[in-house]
């Protein structure tokens, strides 16, 4: 419990930053990238996507495999998992807005039919 | 796109820290709650627990309405939604690891069911 608590801990933190959200977003579309290919589309500074990418490491959300002198950066999603699994539970509150929303809808227009009796 | 953003930073921001999430687990379970019931459970200090609060508040995570004396804590589940959805779409993946998966389980009993003729 404990250890689930430091991983989600972990993913979360991650996951705070929209740099990194938007490397991990995409490396969903696309199977691997080197770092200046990652860095490119950012304003801020190569050491800057550097730190991003530890950050990303540490929580283990990708992985870095070195040939020759590329990096290349692939996505390790299963700790956003857990995350998901974490937030799930809120779901419910959702849906019930949902059910409600439509027995209104229902309400709406069986009023409607009747007044066109 | 930009206020999106924002709204993602904090609300995962405000879902790294274990005590924020156990005050949100327990919000799930018991419709409102007073401040001094929501610290019972935690060793840190009400001063702390207040802390925490502010920081659900300001993501609009929770609700605080006060009665006379007592101040009753809401869930506000509502950001919530938005961290999900942005977490779905890495849901591929494991569904394709389950499929995998499926192939390989499927592939060993065929090989069974072979053997046994």
């Amino acid at each position: 419990m404990v250890n689930n608590n430091k991983r989600l801990d972990r993913t979360f933190a991650a996951l705070v930053d929209p740099t990194r959200r938007a490397i991990l977003a995409r490396l969903e579309r696309e199977d691997g990238a080197s770092i200046s290919a990652l860095a490119q589309p950012f304003v801020i500074k190569l050491p800057a996507v550097m730190k991003h990418l530890d950050v990303l490491d540490n929580a283990g959300l990708i992985t870095r495999s070195k040939v020759g002198r590329t990096v290349t950066v692939r996505l390790r999603p299963e700790p956003m998992r857990e995350a998901m699994d974490w937030l799930r539970r809120y779901e419910r509150f959702w849906s019930q807005s949902l059910d409600r929303l439509a027995a209104y809808v229902e309400s709406k227009e069986a009023e409607a039919r009747k007044k066109r009796r």
